[in-house]
């Protein structure tokens, strides 16, 4: 490959043509004319971010039935030199899944594929299709009594597809790793048409590279994932779940290592949200009360899973206050009383983004730090956008076992909220320049996509940098596969 | 990268000839004099496998103290096309970390990057440089409270770089993993010099492409890791092991199940192997006693780790026992009453290898399979190796929770040794192909390197391997970083 095509990887094939009819023809052969969507209403839950950050045009939606179809139209991509925007369930937040403005680029669903091929309970293992819904995974699972892990608020109508080519996270990192730590095999097409074909169900396996995480978390500009072997877990027989009001960050990174020593893995959620947002929720959620008796300035909610009992479980979670009261970490904590309350307490966490909409505008980052460095971060970060944007109302929230701390920021009351989002780049230079000088990433579980694709090079190394682009322009030499996006 | 450098990537480069004695002195001023040895007698420990499969001759072997003296050493070889063979501390058991007789391949000792940077309990995390010794990160974790899991046999000479490099197993893997999942972040130095920063302690991070895996378990031959950061685990407070007899495999199998769904993670090990290994440890292991009151076919190792109380441990380790009884399993089983009783145990399985070497020769394999799928192999493969070579003795032993197994076949009582092992590749023929057909891997955790370099075409596709080929082209244009190991 020559160093000019690492310099500017797509010089030769950007900007890209509007493809003409007769070509569209041949993509809409492929799959067969029903599942080639070329009229604008069938398109248009295809178009538009759910955000509303986002919304394309394109000439044609691919539907392919099978992994060879998606080879097909691949080959043709390349051979023409078409653009290709692969799409599972189009709840992604970046920009990344949905075409652009330009009518040049193509989207390719995948939601037809959509089988189970297999599941292994013994191998504690499942075999899925990339356009197989989150939600229909742990259904699987659990008919088998085990479980599939992850866990976030679009898991009803995300597929799995979407979620490896992401690596997202959601709510039980903590415990069994991010999306691409639950892959065992995967099934990719190269930009070019080769079908790189993984589908193994092996623990240990070291014949060759592991080629499967260069596609985990590429979002869809390396490769499309057809179809991948999963990991399933046992299913926990009893669980314990607690709101904990904490004095400050630092206590609750304190009890964290009391919490993670007491529990180990058993740990299934350890997730931290300030006063105001529990405020916000308490205002717009019908029924949702105060979870404890006196307002607290930070509050946690703690889930212990365990294989054995119930009795087990609040052992545990009882030993972990226990010792955060003693040492002064803990002002206050209920242990769900029920499946009822249990339900509430996760349903005051999964409203977080919605109860923000409902206050105004808000700018929103999704940052990582080294997990001891989140108390630093957030004490530096909270000034800093207050000092930016008088009034302004941060609402830092997130999974603080990961380091992952969705740091968002609503308007200021009464403001007017297109003025206050037209300072969203001026927002994110402020509070990234923080994370950035504390090692801590700008994209941290919504991948890169279109959103912060100009903010890459200045958080990864030149010779990082070089190598991606490298990897980018040797699978794909065209560059037809998902533009603009990561890179 | 043209097509003809795919399908033959080090035609330009190969055969690599003897450096002359002036580049020698170059690539030793960049290290030093008294880091470039030259001595026969200072190479002989950097040249020869403890197996004794492997013994090679070198010109030098380069003792760098930075990473910035791997990078020039990188950059010179590639400028030049001289062979560098990294090695960390030569426990390797595939060939990938010796050099071969030609004289032509310079050895690059990473012993000397020996530094533990940093150890963050707090986080989690420990930054380690590629030399440390395995051993001594178990006891830099241990002094936080905390633990490093990665656990093998020859963690007192091995250093994480190898591990890394290789993508160790062990015995940990059922619990925390292989090595690469136990990796934050890696610096690694690509074979043309750039130095590739990737020492992020972030546990969520998707800030572009995940190139660490590239060079995890690419046995050296992509790239040279030079520093880590790497995971660290509560450190569990209490433990409980337990010798289990069983009838089958299968049946120790439907054991398993009943253990992960008691005990989840908690769940740390769970080995397999036969009763001739146990009547080999007696014989040979001064004071080893039989583990159980009469012989069973098949004995387990079962090790439970808590971060509670010795009483938690045991009432899930009783529970599995119990229910194991209950379904007729187990047909007889022990706990260890005392630390001691807790060492002889694993003492058993960790002279396994040992053992098989006062009983002559041993014809090995390292292999995997679906985890459900291991009985049906042992019950193919068992009598396959003794229809090949009447009355030899296999030993098949290993992780079963991996669906990992040393399938070791040990020579007929009074055979000639040599013969036997003149069989070796027969008996891999016969044992690989069962393995191919049940999707199992021929390289598990010992790599490829030299010794499987030729199988591997055979256990993966046209597509992959020409993959894989267009990634060692790519990072390794001129084919000078360990080549004839993996590919």
């Amino acid at each position: 490959m020559s160093s000019s095509s690492v310099a500017h990887p797509f010089a030769s094939a950007q900007p890209h043509a509007v493809p003409a009819a007769d070509l569209i023809a041949r993509f809409s052969a492929i799959v067969g004319e029903k599942y080639a969507l070329t009229d604008v209403n069938d398109q248009k839950p295809y178009l538009i971010e759910w955000r509303d950050l986002y919304e394309g045009v394109t000439p044609v939606v691919l539907r392919p039935g099978t992994t060879a179809e998606v080879a097909e139209i691949l080959k043709l991509a390349s051979e023409t030199g078409t653009t290709i925007v692969p799409q599972g369930g189009n709840t992604g937040l970046v920009g990344a899944q949905v075409p652009d403005q330009s009518g040049s680029e193509i989207v390719l669903s995948l939601g037809r594929l959509n089988r189970i091929r297999h599941v292994d309970p013994a191998g504690d293992a499942i075999t899925v299709e990339a356009g197989v819904i989150l939600d229909n995974i742990h259904t699987a699972a659990d008919a088998v009594d085990r479980l599939f892990p992850l866990t976030l608020g679009a898991q009803g109508s995300c597929t799995i597809g979407g979620n490896l080519a992401s690596n997202a996270g959601g709510t039980a990192v903590i415990a069994y790793g991010n999306a691409r730590d639950l892959v065992l095999g995967l099934e990719v097409v190269l930009p070019t048409g080769e079908v790189i074909d993984g589908l193994r169900s092996l623990r240990k396996d070291n014949a060759g590279y592991d080629m499967k995480h260069l596609f985990l978390g590429s979002e869809g500009t390396l490769g499309v994932i057809t179809a991948a072997v999963l990991k399933l877990f046992p299913k926990p027989r009893a669980k314990e779940v607690a709101v904990v009001g904490v004095e400050t960050p630092a206590a609750a990174l304190e009890l964290l290592a009391l919490a993670k020593a007491q529990a180990g893995s058993q740990l299934t959620a350890f997730e931290i949200m300030p006063r105001r947002l529990v405020e916000f929720s308490i205002a717009h959620i019908p029924g949702m009360r105060d979870p404890l008796t006196t307002p607290q300035p930070w509050y946690l909610l703690v889930e212990i899973s365990v294989g054995t009992s119930e009795e087990a479980a609040r052992a545990i979670m009882e030993a972990i206050l226990e010792q955060g009261f003693e040492a002064g970490l803990v002002i206050d904590a209920t242990l769900a009383a029920s499946l009822k309350q249990r339900d509430d307490f996760w349903k005051l966490r999964h409203e977080m983004s919605g109860v923000q909409k409902m206050e105004g505008g808000s700018i929103k980052h999704d940052v990582s730090l080294p997990v001891a460095l989140v108390p630093a971060f957030l004490e530096r970060a909270i000034p800093a956008a207050e000092s930016l944007i008088p009034n302004c109302r941060p609402v830092p929230f997130g999974h603080l076992g990961d380091g992952n701390i969705h740091f968002n920021i609503t308007q200021p009351i009464g403001a007017d909220k297109a003025t206050f989002l037209a300072r969203w780049e001026e927002m994110n230079a402020v509070v990234h320049a923080i994370v950035a000088e504390m090692g801590g990433s700008i994209a941290a579980e919504h991948g890169v996509g279109r959103l912060k694709r100009d903010l890459l090079p200045g958080v990864r190394s030149g010779p990082e940098m070089a190598l991606m682009r490298r990897l980018k322009a040797m699978l794909d030499p065209k560059g037809i596969l998902n533009p603009g996006r990561v890179l």
